[in-house]
């Protein structure tokens, strides 16, 4: 009988909800949209391609039931299907013969949503980077072929960020020509490294590396972890799984028992560093090859950011167009919740910070490219700048892109707190950024120290360069450049304002780090009682970096005037945004005064207003596959109770009409005393 | 041998971490910790009383291994145990005769982690409030001896917030003298009602009156569900689970279809209103006890973000004592990261919004319990004002909560990423407070509405009362009471300057929709076109609410002294610390000026500083049982790794050696073309 009721109601239309389509329909921006996927694809020709490898993907279950798998599977079989998808990924790799271009859009398609993705993403990059010749040729053949499959571990249950603090060890013993590695205490236990827990046979362990009683600094060691034969634990290693996260629960990260494990001599990758099979080590100094790594992973977390703010941008536009609830005008039907100035102000953010990202990371990865290429023939001069910008842009990318998300996802009400939304889970997927790769705080602090020191260096003689340029000169000359609300509708004066607000942060913080070690602290108390001042003056900085970015992107772009129309309101939108959201410092640095921040406030919600007929097109725009999406409340259809109603159908707690836990706990309870007629 | 490499490791010490030990023995704040303790409590007996009541939970395995069950067990699992617990807790309840409040220290035990909660916390009191003289002695019995077990069913898939707008419909037949009850379309399904999907038989159901085909308002209808016998859904009855949310999966949410379900007609609930035999309606008007109830549930939310925000705290402390990481001073040990000044801004928060929210709450539950017995004496003067003072400090605590404890969450770094650290349930699970009982934006908005009307009325001729009482006089006069940065030690001047930033806030939102309206708009153009700035000037007034609520309860404290000092050096943070997160519009009213700024910055730092001795005493004091905690990184003795390094035999994955899709997948792939020896 249940099962009737439900399925009754429970069928998907073939139509697309009416109150979606008519967004479709009025939009001046949907006829245009395929220019926009265009830009974020790259060219046409990639969109085609993708389309295509989304076609090859979406027809095999195992790539279409991702979100059912995540949503309504235990961790068993959630890790267990992120293993057979890494192997089918892997084949159709072969198969298909994809380019690591080609390979790329299929994991963005799936979302990264398999468990060997270190492999691909850490060990194989690690292995290119940090071997000799020698070692090139023997391991790399093995690896990209998947005839091993290894991870990175670094990080510990006791260290992450601080890398000198590490304690695992690889002691050489010359008598055998083998490194004996051990993880002496609780706090050595490598700890985090994705795969390492149940799927990877091989991991290239950071250890400090012991001759003869004496330490040589961190380096990297290959070893296997479990039998290629029958992938049990090889003797001296102790490897499993550090238990659930909040998300990605099918990547297995792991832990790691190290005790008196013997690997080869050959085993440690010598690139930088050397030891003879008499115990005598070589170092060509450290290496910089390192650093270009955490780069361009950092680089690459923008764009990390943006995938997610669309997906989530996607799921919550739709949503809002299709979900009614009140009515504004009292004669009328109930409202679409789009309408309101409230839900405007909650969606937009999170979409025009997808937009803003998307070009910002451009940008950012241009910069990366060519600095990369400088280094690669010797040049770091702008090591420490790119060093610094990436740090930067991560921290402030990865804050920015949860706070939005967040507010997207309660804008979708307790609907948004289901699981099967997807909403919840990009959200806390997302949160996951802030600590990675570097943790946030420690970024922000890093970018800080760096623009300590080019505010110093701005007194010299030689004129800085790159972000940091404008600490040339000292702005005294400064006015207010918006003088009418006009103005603050235009994106390169509001940039001047978020520098000069930056300059000034910069230049109170330095100067109170100064006037404390006069008055006689300690560099490192006068440094430690001014790190939430240097944080804010790092995070204005990046703010300003992300505009001018922005700007710069958007400046080489040539689209058609519905596009360049709708991006330009996205662009004022975002500007104008994180100004007032942060307009405390914009007054106290007399960046605005009190009737800029009135005009801003204006020209907001003008902006709310102006992106309102066009946003369904703008998510549209971003072309994300149904399967990709993985959301009741996302779908391109919008028939969204229908789906949610069919998804019930899923949850395992409905495959009888009656629990076990009934008859178990709750039937002798009740009938202990209970008349079973009333 | 993994097994043994990792036993060997993760033996937890009997001693507490030293690192902790010292923060006990330093702080002036220890010996007192207990005068704190019984103030939450509400007295000592009541401290000793709800110890008591935790060890006869927390011997039982059921109740001491919630979070075990939470972290690691699939939601089948996850529910059932749920059920279990919630038989145990009622049986515990029959056994030891505990009263209502004692049954409620139970409950905050175990953080409501149980199936039924909603039989105690909707379905008991709605009976109690909606049921005539005849229908309470039938019910009330039944429902209090668990023969029964039920849910209220209001919200439905297609409409939460907007009542009138509410589908399900209740037909009254007169020929067989029942109520036919019907969801008509996939929209009016009931969608959320906790323990509806598969636990209760029984559920009150809001649907719209229908006699003669004329509609007469929203009822209540009691109505059975499932069999007494064995738990069958009836006749025209769908009921399932909606699937898992992002938190609180051992509560079975549900949907309920509703087809030609017939129910005597003595079964509508029929305190307020009455249909006789005949089907004539008659009703005593608009009831105002649903109100009340409403009221309460806003007003206990409060409370639950001070429990949240308690639990959120110690683990961040506690774990912050305890990590140590990097240096600060670089001749010195590595630093607990408690000591950086970052560190304490991102934990400090949460901890001091603990405190504030547990003493505003108690101001506001007073208040509500004052107004609840006018309104039981038929004075319903004061509603407007409770009903709009609970929603306003129910949206204004639940954001804060959740902004303080994510950035906690986020200061144990990846550790805080770990579902065994309990930091990200609670976040998640804080979560729903938003969009429950009334999302936050519409109880702004609710708010906004009655200060408008307020404001208006100021210009009359009685003055006005309560929280709105400062809307009587235009503060045209107000200078900055902040002359010094000592003054911005001084709560009380503080409140003065909430106030009028409230104030100006206020006024400038009505006279933007006055001039809006004059200008032509239409009313509800004009509101629509406001609506930001409403929410703005809304949370504004809250703020200021909270900060004299605060105050007020905190003025009637008798303590030692250094309880006493402590609780102030957290008020005044609270105070600054908010003060400074919406700096801009503080200085955009000018209720401070840029000077004031400045010191308010200096006190906000000062007073980390003043926090940071007492920080582990001040979480101590909330003496929060371990297994209620459920936290690796929260446990009162500080052996956090070790118990990290324990909790992964936890990990299904962690059964075997060798995952069995190694077997299914991995093996079959890698053996294609891996030789076993390289």
């Amino acid at each position: 009988m249940a099962a009737t009721v439900v399925s009754n109601l429970s069928k998907i239309p073939f139509t697309v909800n009416p109150d979606l389509q008519v967004e479709r329909d009025e939009s001046p921006l949907t006829p245009h949209i395929s220019e926009i996927t265009n830009i974020i694809d790259g060219s046409d020709r990639v969109t085609k391609r993708r389309r295509e490898i989304e076609k090859i993907l979406f027809k095999e279950p195992i790539f279409k039931e991702c979100a059912n798998i995540r949503t309504y599977r235990p961790r068993q079989e959630v890790y267990a299907k992120g293993v057979e998808r890494s192997v089918r990924l892997f084949s159709l790799k072969q198969e298909h013969n994809w380019s690591d271009a080609e390979f790329k859009l299929a994991l963005k398609a799936i979302n990264d949503e398999y468990s060997l993705a270190l492999h691909n993403v850490m060990f194989v990059p690690a292995l290119e980077r940090l071997t000799t010749e020698q070692q090139k040729a023997k391991w790399l053949p093995l690896a990209r072929n998947y005839q091993v499959v290894g991870t990175y571990a670094q990080t510990e249950l006791g260290h992450g960020t601080y890398l000198q603090g590490l304690e695992t060890t690889a002691t050489y013993d010359a008598t055998t020509e083998e490194f004996v590695l051990n993880t002496p205490k609780v706090t050595s236990i490598k700890w985090w490294p994705g795969s390492l827990g149940k799927s990877v046979n091989f991991a290239i362990i950071q250890a400090t590396l012991i001759i003869d009683g004496k330490k040589y600094g961190m380096h990297p060691f290959l070893t296997q972890l479990r039998s290629l034969e029958d992938h049990k634990p090889l003797p001296g290693i102790g490897v499993g799984d550090i238990g659930p996260k909040l998300s990605m629960n099918h990547v297995d990260n792991g832990y790691l028992i190290l005790n008196n494990v013997r690997i080869p001599r050959e085993n440690m990758l010598m690139k930088n560093a050397q030891v003879s099979r008499e115990g005598q080590f070589t170092s060509r100094g450290p290496s910089k090859g390192n650093y270009s790594a955490m780069i361009l992973v950092r680089v690459e977390i923008v764009l990390w950011c943006f995938i997610s703010l669309s997906n989530a941008s996607t799921i919550a536009v739709r949503y809002s167009a299709i979900r009614r609830q009140s009515k504004l005008d009292s004669s009328q039907e109930e409202s679409k919740i789009l309408d309101y100035q409230t839900q405007q102000y909650k969606v937009f953010p999170c979409l025009a910070t997808s937009y803003a990202l998307f070009f910002i990371s451009k940008t950012l990865r241009n910069r990366y490219t060519r600095i990369h290429a400088e280094m690669m023939k010797g040049n770091y001069k702008n090591l420490p700048e790119i060093h610094s910008q990436s740090a930067g842009m991560k921290a402030l990318a990865s804050e920015m892109t949860v706070e939005v998300m967040e507010v997207s996802r309660q804008a979708c009400g307790g609907h948004g707190y289901l699981a099967a939304s997807t909403l919840g889970d990009i959200v806390i997927g997302a949160k996951s950024l802030i600590t990675v790769e570097g943790e946030n705080t420690v970024l922000y602090l890093q970018v800080a120290r760096y623009l300590m020191k080019r505010f110093a260096a701005a007194a010299g003689e030689e004129p800085l360069s790159g972000s940091t340029d404008y600490l040339n000169k000292d702005p005294n000359e400064y006015r207010c450049p918006l003088k009418s609300p006009r103005d603050c509708r235009n994106v390169g004066l509001l940039c001047e304002v978020y520098r000069f607000r930056a300059y000034v942060m910069i230049a109170n913080a330095a100067k109170k780090l100064q006037r404390d070690i006069e008055a006689g602290k300690k560099q490192h108390v006068a440094m430690n009682d001014n790190l939430v001042q240097l944080v804010r003056a790092a995070k204005a900085h990046m703010m300003y970096c992300m505009i001018k970015d922005y700007n710069e992107s958007m400046s080489q772009l040539q689209t058609s005037l519905p596009v360049a129309n709708a991006l330009h309101y996205l662009q004022v939108f975002f500007s104008v945004f994180n100004l007032i959201k942060n307009g405390g410092d914009f007054l106290e640095t007399e960046a605005v005064g009190l009737s800029q921040m009135e005009w801003l406030k204006e020209v907001e919600v003008q902006m709310l207003a102006e992106i309102r007929p066009d946003a369904v097109s703008l998510v549209d725009a971003f072309d994300i596959h149904d399967d990709a999406l993985g959301s009741v409340l996302g779908c391109y259809d919008g028939n969204v109770y229908e789906r949610m109603l069919k998804s019930t159908e899923n949850e395992p707690l409905n495959q009888s009409d009656v629990h076990y836990s009934y008859h178990q706990h709750l039937k002798p309870f009740l009938h202990k005393n209970n008349p079973s007629k009333l």
